[in-house]
Parts: structure tokens; C-alpha cells; sequence
């Protein structure tokens, strides 16, 4: 992991620094822990379902304050223990280099054969990984505050204008193409400069992005229009929840009939379970749920063409959907009943079945005139 | 799917008013038949394996001669007949109105129930596909000239500035987002404005195009970065076959060491047996093989944590390849050979075990300068 070519020291953004501290301060209590010749120790909170809540107030899935202490005198405990001063040191590096890497690239990084023996410092990704994490949460930053990011996924076009490492790039002027939305969508790096946009609206579907987006929807409607492409990476999130905030416009989520989309949509608002310490940095509690609705079927006259029937799995995931704590309320549970009764589920592009551009003329209007969401 | 707003119209490309004319004629045929009171018959070419050969000369894939007849009195080929008829006029609504929409979303578009009747016009898109090909081969032309696509994936940057459906895109200031390369990438939309680059480096990752994008390499190296983002999107074969052509620089490929990398590598070559048909459209016949060899292990000292056991998929799809009639010349043969001598396989990633920008600062530089490519 040596840097071979002295590389210029790079400017460190205030995060920067105060994740550089982090970091030193987490080694320098290790060293100072071994120098008294005690146990080093780690207290790290506990990312286990039983420590995972939904906090009613705050209407996001937190983590609890439950932890686990890991030890380096501990056979059981060493090697995780070294693997989390190896993950952090590529960190520090990666730091002062002002450079960002994948978490797969992170495993590269920090994998090689310990001298004198056939031990590996990882065997897999899937053992650096949780290292990752247990950093996160040990040192409560963000991986991409580590530098580190996971996959991008993810477009945005529309009403911005955005600065982004320097380079000044309006939304409005994307051709066909749209941007790709970064992995890392901290305000170090990316920032707003200016918008008309009243509102946000994203998109589930690749294709359905592209009708909306062929159409010019956000520009008669003055809006950002996204696309999450499947379930939104942490990218996509993270610019979510700054556009709420900072921006103060709302935003809606529009996703298929379907259980699928439903969880879609329940993490972008309160989080997910597995990433629970990340919700503060990543939810949006207040974001709106345009559709498509079970109840949209009748309201829009769509015909047996739109339907897709319910599989044993959409059944079962949809009744887990009804238990959990968010969904609670009448509406929703009115809702998700609707899809039950069904028995049928609905993709968006079924609103194709009418006309090619019927989505951007007359259903989302129509749902956004009526403030037919839920949220 | 009747259009119940009455568009525009919209201006046709010459293009567009081409393929009219193609969809026009295979109407005007059928009916003339079926007013002479005979059959109406369709002769297309068959997408069967043993009408697909390597053309030696062409050095692609290409489809043969043989045909295929279907007629409309025939129990066994009337559903699809009809199934034709109906796709055909779904692309001349969507070129009548400027529009283009998913396959997917053209099944629905073409999806209903026959009145009098419980029985739908198309089951599922894997009905509605085929006849989307079929009507390409039968009057000779791409998907996206039917104002059809396929979904998209792939992000390009660099030194090109390109004008997409009227906006003047600079991919040197893209921040580190990168543009989303369109599903359709013909010329009557997208065109090429100016560009200093030198080449193309294509690389299948996108945490690699990251890596390269985030340390400036195309500005560095003057030359256009694109990620397909895996095996390369149409959109992005298409968008490569006119850089070569267009703006006559060479282009460079990147995968990982191992039979899918060499498959993604030979599927921009020469095209894929499925998608034979189209290979005069999207193949690069001169595009060239940067790595990863199997021969870099060597002559960069990667060491263990480089290395994953082939499986044997791995070793089976490894001697498939040595087998394809274009892999036949003796550099190819060794190459694969290389692989499986190794007994492993190795990703780009793998580069970062020497240090995070090695990749970038001497890896490709090397490769470039002794012109260590595979053709």
C-alpha cells in the first residue's frame, strides 16, 4: 500500500481534517492503551438487528446505543482487530492524497501476505467490508468522509445548475444523456449554484426517466427529475437528502405498483435496517409518494393489459410490509391492502397502455394537481 | 394506443423519413396480397446459429442469407404475423411523433385484449422481443431507427464536446459525474462538435473509469474516457463505432483478466452471434486489446493478493474462446492459453495492491508507450 511517487500535498477540506483527527485519535488511544502494556480495546456500537429501532420522533430507522467491545489479546478478536488499523491506515492515505476509491478497491488495498507465512491480511471482500463499517460506526463518520464509495448508480437532469470539483454544470443542457450522479455527493466536492426548481421528482425506471425526460417534463413543470435506476445507491440518497434540506423543495418518488417498490421508496425515507447508523446523513422522512398507487388503477381506467399478476413472494413481502412500524398508519396500510386485494401488481410503463406520453401529460399532472400522495 | 392528444407535427430527420418509408413499403406489400385474394407472406432472414458465420474479410459477425417465410395463413405463424403488424405501426406512431420509448414499453404500448375475445396480443415481452428483431431484419434496420431502445448504461468523459438534441455538452467539465451516454446514439441526434483527443480508452469498470477520471488521465493523456459500465450497452457500441469512424483515433479497451473481460473485449470486435444482424452498425473490427494479459502478471510484478482461482465456468468458457474462429490467430491463442496456464484470473482492480494511482501513472502509461496491445 506504499505510495511509490511522492505525491503533492493535497488541500484538505474541513471534513477532511476533522476525519483525519478521527482516524489519529482512534490510533493514538490503541498505542497509548499497548504503551501502559493493558489490552487495546475497541468500543464499537452494535450493528445487529436487536440494536436497530425505528425512532417515532425523528421517523427514521436508527441504531441503538448497545455495544461491542473488540480486543487485540483476544484470539477470537485479533484479526479483526488488525484489519480495522490496516482499513484505516488505507484511509489516512487515501486522505492525504485526496483520492477516493471503491470498497472493492479498499479490499486491494489492504490485502497482502503477512511476511514469514501464508496468512492473508483479507481472504475476501466480504471480510473487509464489515471492517468498513465497523469504522463508520466506530469513528461515526461516513464511508464517504473515508473516501471510500460503493457503486454509483443513478441520473439527474433538469431546473440546477451545480458545481462539481470545480466544473460549473447546468442540468438543464444534458442533451438525452443526463449527468451521472457521483458516488460521493458530499458539499465538499459538490455544490447547489442555482435552481428555479419547485419541486424534485425521481424515478424508479431508467425508461421512464427517459419519457419524462424526451418530454421536457421538467422544464414545463420547473423541476429536477432523477432516476435512481433500481434501488438508489448511497449517491443518489445522499443528493436527495441534501436537495430536501438545503433546496427546501419537496420531493416525490414515483416507483412501480409493486412490494419492490414500495421498499424503494421506505428507504429513501427512513432508511434501511442494514445501514441504520447512516440514516441521519441519508433518510428523507418527508418524501412524497406519488405513485404508482394500487388506487391508480381505477382512478386512470388502466385495463387488464396493466396487470401483473402477484407472486407467492410479492405476497409474503407485501404482508412483511404491512408489520413494519412506518407503515403503520391507516393509509398505508390501505395501501399495500390495495395491492393484496389485487392480486395484481402494475410497472409504470403500463401507463403506456393509454399513450406513449399519457404519463407526462395527464397522470402525473393530474396526481400532483389533486396532491394525490402519500407520505 | 390510439394518441388521444393531437401532437404536433414533428419534423422528420431524413432518417426517420426512410424508415417510414421501409414500414410504409412491408404495409403496402401485405395489403396488395391480400387484395390479389392470395396469402400474405413475409421472407425474413433467419437469426439462426447456422445462418450466422465470422466473415474473414469484414473480420464480423455477420447474418446470412437464408430466409425465413411467414404467412398469414398459417395457424402456426398468424399470431406472429399480426404480432408484426402491430409493432410495425407502434415505431410509425412513435416516428410520426418524435418519440422513443423502451422495448419493454413498446410491449405495452402494443398490448391488449382482442375484442370478442379473452385473448391478449402479447403474453409478455418475451413475445413482443423477438418480433422487434425480427422486423429489424426485415426491412434493414436498427432498433433505434424504429425509435426503439434497449436500457442504457455506460459514462463517458474527456476531451470531446458533442451536441445532443440541440445542447452543446463540454465532457472535459463534467465534474466527477461523467455524461450518461444515451440509449440512441445516431447522428441525426447526437454529433460531434470538436475534440482534441488522441484516443479512446474504454474501460468495463466503473470504479476504474473513476480511478482514471478522478486523477485527470484524459487530460493528462488527451483522449476520451468511457466506462460501459460491464458488457457494453448498444448504446455505447454504437457510440464507439462512430468515434472510430468519425473522428479516426484509435480504441483502447480495459477489462479484467478472465473469459468475461475477453468476451466483452469480443463482443465490441466483431459483434455477438445473437445480435449478428447489426454487426455492420456497432462492431469495431480495429479496436484494441490494452489488457489486462494474462502477461502483466509478470511484467508488473503483481504478486498473491492479485490472484483468484479460475472456477470451472471459468476454464470451460476459457476454452470456448480459444475455439471462435476470430480468436484463431496465434497472439490470441496465447493469450487465452496464458489464462489458463495461470490457473487464476486477475481484475484491473487488483492494480491498486501496488499503490492507488499506479494504474493511472504507470500502468496504462507503459502499455501505451510499448505499444503493448493485442489486435
Amino acid at each position: 500500500m506504499a505510495t511509490k511517487k511522492l505525491t503533492p500535498p493535497t488541500k484538505l477540506t474541513d471534513k477532511d481534517t476533522k476525519t483525519l483527527d478521527k482516524l489519529q485519535r482512534l490510533a493514538a488511544k490503541a498505542l497509548e492503551t499497548v504503551r501502559r502494556g493493558a489490552n487495546p480495546t475497541l468500543e464499537i456500537r452494535a450493528r445487529t438487528l436487536s440494536n436497530v429501532s425505528f425512532n417515532e420522533q425523528k421517523r427514521i430507522i436508527l441504531l441503538g446505543d448497545k455495544t461491542q467491545a473488540r480486543e487485540f489479546f483476544n484470539t477470537s478478536m485479533a484479526r479483526k482487530f488488525m484489519q480495522m488499523f490496516l482499513v484505516a491506515s488505507g484511509c489516512k492515505t487515501l486522505i492525504d492524497e485526496g483520492k477516493t476509491v471503491s470498497i472493492r478497491q479498499m479490499y486491494y488495498m489492504t490485502k497482502h501476505t503477512l511476511r514469514g507465512s501464508n496468512e492473508n491480511t483479507f481472504e475476501d471482500q466480504s471480510e473487509s467490508d464489515p471492517i468498513i463499517e465497523d469504522l463508520e460506526v466506530g469513528i461515526d463518520v461516513l464511508r464517504e468522509e473515508l473516501h471510500l464509495f460503493a457503486n454509483r448508480r443513478g441520473l439527474v437532469v433538469g431546473s440546477l445548475v451545480v458545481n462539481d470539483a470545480g466544473d460549473v454544470i447546468d442540468l438543464a443542457r444534458m442533451g438525452r444523456g443526463g449527468w451521472g450522479i457521483p458516488s460521493i455527493c458530499e458539499d465538499d466536492n459538490l455544490r447547489f449554484v442555482r435552481t428555479d426548481a419547485e419541486f424534485v421528482l425521481l424515478v424508479e425506471k431508467q425508461a421512464i426517466f427517459h419519457r419524462l425526460h424526451e418530454d421536457r417534463f421538467w422544464s414545463q413543470h420547473k423541476c429536477i427529475l432523477m432516476t435512481s435506476e433500481g434501488q438508489a445507491a448511497r449517491g443518489a440518497r445522499r443528493l436527495l437528502q441534501r436537495m430536501a434540506t438545503e433546496l427546501k423543495i419537496p420531493i416525490y418518488v414515483l416507483v412501480d405498483n409493486d412490494p419492490w417498490g414500495l421498499y424503494i421508496y421506505s428507504v429513501l425515507k427512513q432508511g434501511s435496517i442494514n445501514l441504520a447508523y447512516e440514516s441521519m446523513r441519508m433518510a428523507v422522512p418527508d418524501v412524497r409518494f406519488l405513485g404508482m398507487s394500487a388506487f391508480d388503477y381505477k382512478k386512470f381506467n388502466l385495463g387488464k393489459p396493466a396487470e401483473i399478476k402477484l407472486s407467492k413472494e410479492d405476497i409474503a413481502r407485501a404482508e412483511q410490509m404491512k408489520a413494519y412500524p412506518w407503515f403503520q398508519d391507516k393509509k398505508w396500510q390501505r395501501e399495500i391492502q390495495g395491492i393484496l386485494d389485487h392480486g395484481f401488481k402494475m410497472e409504470v410503463d403500463a401507463l403506456l397502455t393509454k399513450y406513449v406520453s399519457f404519463i407526462t401529460e395527464e397522470y402525473i399532472p393530474k396526481k400532483l394537481r389533486d396532491r394525490d400522495y402519500l407520505q
